[in-house]
């Protein structure tokens, strides 16, 4: 099943508008063109409608937010949802400084969106309008694990039921669920925590899959977070003797690049509850 | 005949402003240093001018513009031109959205450019003030191609001689012309554009080329043009086995910096009309 | 004695804010995840500080510099004063335009720094209100050298006596002094010049270095110092045939990431006066 969804991202080549951070803003560009899509970058006010209004989803990513855009999150937000395109949030570092946890709430009032990204630090920050974060880093407290599974997802299903957006916690075990389904996954590699950007690159990439694959969306994103995960352990695989993170890096754009859609259905490591 | 102009830039070592976005600046930082220049990146409008000053040459990239930058742009091209250095324009996106068609319109009615670099969407949405621009990557339809090969040139030298720059449209054909001569330049490969920012890396190296070889901008376009294209194939000859987009960017850059001057006459495939 | 200052950056895993340029800021954040440390970026004067106050350091580096980044820096270093947490500056560029002279002067004046860490040129520019800088790459007649060795240890703590800070002055030979004391260190490789973001990177790592090892900030910048020269000879050394210095990078943060406490015990190669 999630085969289609990532054939859907080669054959359309989505283009996807990201207003997004400046510290992983080259490795969002390069794993969409990796998965089969299309980056556009553009973040002036004066602008950010303009570009929204050509491209068929908008990614927003308020890592290096500042005055200048976060006006132009919004109304790229805005515009997104008036051509009814896919629109993704990921809310980094929400909980780190009151601009960040007011502007995350702040977009949340004013654009609907189709999904929502973050560790489970930030999305709780943006639930409960307030948390401890430990930068831009999941708090290790707060992980989700198979103990605390059962109440994860109804915190999941709870927000999604009030945003109307699928919602995608990620870490050691991620769930990506709807107000009545919930992908519980559990691919990934711990090197992914090791190099800056894979959230980033998670969220430009699921950006790409639920523009390709607009009646899905649960699953686009699961499909996403799957995708992202196997990639990490095809790319740990590969590395030899004397390799780390920085070979790492290359190597996790070259799996996303690589990946087939028989690949991903077999190596994904998923339930549904 | 491009050999020395290759041979120029490693020996002059030419310092180039770049005021260019923020998704591939530091590949750009980095092709500059692997041929041979040295790069200052500066783009606040208290600053543009006095960097401009003591640099070699400049390289304008309107990739992610915005309201600090724009002044920014206009102020370091009018002090380049003052100081007789040359400039180079890359109207990145140009017809995509007003704010960048008309900054780009606005940099040409007040800058006097040295070269303009761009895909055939872009070179157009400049010379007829409007155009249908699919996102950064050139529109399909408009690709420059065997067939409409004599109109594409007549068109680039009626822009060059109604700017006085070498215009340089870059894609599968890539052409470099000025109103009398024009290389038509069969170098390249398709993975050049499955990273972001290749075109990014030749307008910066060709801002070191253009700065290296004053007296002959024609030629010194053309060099890099068929340097970057060359050094995409042997990036691409050396990719193995489950390696992707994100390995050919590094040998991308590992084949800029071990290019030679006679790899790179016996490598480059252009003709001259 | 450098082998206990990198394993506490393993152990305490510091969380360094960063207010820096955006051509080698995901240099920064991987080299930073690298050596054992956790990145957060944020520059918007509205949140610099509160963001600071959650971070163990901060590491400002004056690369792109603008109206909207200055103010985020003074803010930063002040908050870190204040909680009493360590501070570097890395004057990118310092002497090559007034704005920069000048921010470095301000932040010189109004915020305590631990640590300072530059080439000649810029600490110079910085000590003595002016110089000639060529762009960011330091100015070679002005390179330490074994002849002018004596003279330019007085010159770094003559300024550490001055401003209470650790000196980093980096180049071929390194020299790292507080008023007292002085690393000379001869790691490194050319290579290191040949890419982007090795001083940046340097900086970033010092100050994830200076957050884990509060007691010994001269041992811990020179431990920094070391390692980073260090690693760019093993770099190199697993450099083949056609690699060059895109292969390099991702080497460097490689060796950065396997970098064992012993390895740099044995490798480290530094006299102390």
């Amino acid at each position: 099943m999630l085969k289609e969804q990532l054939e859907n991202v080669r054959s359309q080549a989505p283009l996807v508008h990201n207003i997004t951070n400046y510290v992983t803003v080259n490795d969002c560009a390069n794993i969409l063109l990796a998965c089969g899509g299309s980056p556009i970058m553009a973040d002036d006010p004066a602008e950010a409608a303009d570009i929204t209004s050509i491209c068929g989803g908008l990614n927003i990513n308020i890592g290096t937010l500042n005055q200048s855009t976060i006006p132009a999150m919004l109304a790229a937000g805005k515009k997104a949802n008036q051509c009814g395109r896919p629109v993704l949030l990921d809310p980094v570092g929400a909980g780190a400084s009151p601009l960040r946890t007011q502007t995350a709430g702040q977009l949340l009032d004013q654009v609907s969106f189709t999904a929502i990204r973050g560790n489970v630090s930030e999305i709780k920050a943006l639930s409960l309008g307030s948390a401890t974060t430990r930068g831009v880093d999941a708090d290790l407290a707060d992980a989700i694990t198979e103990d605390n599974l059962d109440e994860s997802i109804r915190f999941a299903q709870d927000f999604s039921a009030r945003t109307g957006a699928v919602i995608a916690i990620t870490g050691v075990i991620d769930l990506v669920c709807d107000r009545q389904q919930a992908f519980i996954i559990r691919n990934g590699h711990p090197m992914l925590s090791r190099i800056t950007g894979s959230g980033c690159m998670l969220s430009a990439m699921m950006a790409a899959y639920l523009t390709a694959n607009r009646d899905t969306p649960l699953a686009a994103a699961a499909a996403a977070v799957c995708a992202m995960g196997l990639c990490g352990e095809i790319a740990y695989s590969h590395l030899k003797e004397g390799e780390g993170s920085g070979t790492f890096r290359s190597r996790l754009i070259d799996a996303v690049y690589c990946l087939s859609g028989d690949e991903l259905e077999r190596g994904a490591n998923y339930e549904v509850r």
